[in-house]
């Protein structure tokens, strides 16, 4: 397999090149990933022949501009298994998708009173909009616990979990941990108590193989530029019955039946969520995305990734003075690898492998609480996609070994 | 000066084509813009070289992206005369910028019983947030009358802006009626009231040079496609003392100082108003678009737009049967012309001369109570852009004589 993936690596122009006279090791995917050609050349290609506003027009250009944007939609759709096409809503990223959800779903169903359950692994995007409704309606936010090794605690999911809940909103993959979340099963209890579950998937979806039905989830959001689509670019799956009850988001062109001079009514989803004119090439350059996936397939990118933690995972763990954070065996492991070098901080340290040429992240990683949760302020964090290779991973191993010689950690 | 606009024809790859065999007329410009390769190429460069997610790395990618990012933020401020780079919000595009607006400063300083003025030739996106704003706030939304010939009556405006007021929300130019507002004016009978001013933009910042601080506007929004710039991005300006009183839109990532589990604290401008991923490349892609435009200049660019209003609309009001809708002296006429044939629908119309490669739109263009005001259902309307040249305009006049013909109205 890791034939193939070597000559996948060559769809990726931006690959090719040298950072401070290294080869560039790119490990910073859970931040964003890096376009394919194929991807690069439909946003060529439709600027430089379909180019148009969507839904307002009869003229060619415009109604193949539509047509493509649909067909995106149609893509998307299939690409989660979600029941209908009006089930996918195009939003800016995975922010605005669960900002949509706490300003919609969220401002009509909560009452003061009321539950709302996150976990510790929430990155601030799937936590702050929670935490302010919950100020906002004088309802409780409660935090799942984590296992010692870093995983969800599923025995205190259920217990924080009861008929007071409304909302629980959990990540499918963590950003930090690399660890995915029994959604399926958080779904069950969720509905045993009449709640709604919210995913935040922006770190599943470009990963592995989501299936909405399977999980039997109630909303479902990620990020097209995590997944080499586009950026600008993200989506909202919701189950329609949910999504016909919810009042719209924005207001603009083309989500509206009648604008009176002092009301008006709002059209049918997926339009009702979808104001002003939409980033037609992100959806579909995100369809081209997800072509190109497909023709991978899911599940080989998540077979091949594993097995480039599984060769990693061990070798950082047998690093002295290092600290990894998450499970550290590596069959429930993600290629999300966040770690610490004793007595260097984080920020020298990915100052310093990028001297090497090997990009990682270093921060609270948009997760503040987590960090203070591990009892630290920053990790270093490597993160892999498909196009990565035992040799992207050789090349880490080796400037974190140069980095403690230098700084003699 | 019409040779130079000629050449510049030759940088818009998608104006070469030929629909339904005949050349290209493209429009539709105020429905969105089309993109010089130059804008095109940037795109490719960045996904090629440079991409990466901002502000959250210390690795070269992401150290390159960032300082793109902010330079385009520069390019915003010095092409608006902005006084700070701060007071530049990327957003979505227009509709994102004014929901924003209604969502933050609209929430927090409108109270029972105050009054927000707009005016009969609002687009929805500037429209619908502050009638939604007003239902919720049991405030009052009052519209300013316009004139026979289709202006804003200044008139009328002087006495709907009162001390009551808190915002007057208005169009710079309008999407219909090809009209570009006295906003100097307007804003200063605002600040008499001491109410604030908030602009759509959208129909201007493409076509005229604006100026933010001589206007003396408040807030004022456009969007990046209408203006050569990538799908997907848009602006916001704010004035900072405005802007710094207000609380955020979106929660999430890179918009916060600190994040406690039940309480958190917000960044400064502009970043408090960027949650999450931004859609970098669109930024990056807009501040080409801002090079471009500025290298042919906007004053050469309203100037060349007039001469070709001037010479379009008076042979378009020597068609019989032909109602065209805003004033017919082109002195005060922009490059927007809506118009109707007697007896024949406006899509009918729309269609018949896409058969001849002309590309105008058909509808209510997102102006309902605008068409209700003008009596009409719907119009057809014709947007010019730099590129467009009196061949265009001669395509078009020959497609409405043949559709005349063809069905005999």
């Amino acid at each position: 397999m890791d034939n193939k993936f070597q000559k996948i690596r060559n769809d990726f122009p931006i690959l090719k090149q040298k950072v401070n006279d290294e080869p560039l090791a790119y490990l910073d995917n859970a931040a964003t990933s890096q376009k394919p050609q194929a991807v690069i050349d439909e946003i060529v290609r439709y600027y430089q022949n379909d180019n148009a506003n969507t839904h307002r027009s009869v003229h060619t250009l415009g109604e193949r501009a539509t047509e493509e944007y649909e067909e995106a939609r149609g893509k998307v759709q299939k690409f989660i298994n979600a029941p209908e096409s009006r089930e996918i809503i195009f939003t800016k990223g995975t922010t605005d998708s669960l900002n949509l959800l706490a300003a919609t779903y969220g401002e009509t169903n909560i009452n003061a009173g009321d539950e709302i359950v996150v976990s510790y692994m929430e990155h601030h995007s799937n936590l702050i909009p929670w935490q302010q409704l919950a100020l906002r309606k004088h309802a409780t936010l409660k935090y799942i616990e984590l296992t010692a090794d870093g995983q969800l605690d599923m025995d205190d999911a259920s217990r924080k979990i009861t008929d007071k809940t409304k909302i629980v909103a959990i990540a499918h993959v963590s950003n930090v941990l690399g660890v995915t979340n029994d959604i399926k099963k958080l779904a069950a209890i969720t509905h045993q108590h009449n709640a709604v579950i919210i995913v935040d998937g922006a770190q599943a979806v470009p990963h592995q193989p989501v299936d909405v039905q399977a999980l039997d989830v109630d909303f479902y959001a990620f990020s097209g530029h995590k997944m080499l689509g586009p950026m600008g670019i993200g989506v909202l799956y919701g189950k329609s019955k949910l999504l016909n009850a919810m009042p719209p988001y924005q207001y603009g062109g083309e989500m509206i039946n009648f604008v009176e001079k002092y009301q008006s009514t709002w059209t049918d989803i997926p339009w009702k969520f979808e104001a002003g004119t939409q980033n037609v090439i992100g959806a579909i350059g995100l369809g081209k995305a997800i072509d190109y996936l497909t023709e991978i397939g899911m599940q080989n990118i998540a077979d091949y990734e594993h097995e480039l933690v599984s060769y990693a995972l061990p070798k950082m763990l047998g690093i002295p003075g290092i600290t990894v954070y998450g499970p550290h065996d590596s069959t429930v492991h993600n290629g999300v690898i966040s770690f610490n070098l004793t007595n260097l901080h984080p920020h020298d340290l990915a100052t310093a492998l990028d001297m090497d040429g090997v990009a990682v992240r270093a921060g609270h990683h948009c997760a503040q609480p987590l960090m203070k949760y591990l009892g630290v302020v920053a990790t270093a964090r490597a993160s892999f996609y498909f196009y990565n290779n035992r040799a992207d991973v050789d090349q880490l191993l080796q400037a974190i070994q140069e980095t403690k010689e230098f700084f003699k950690v």
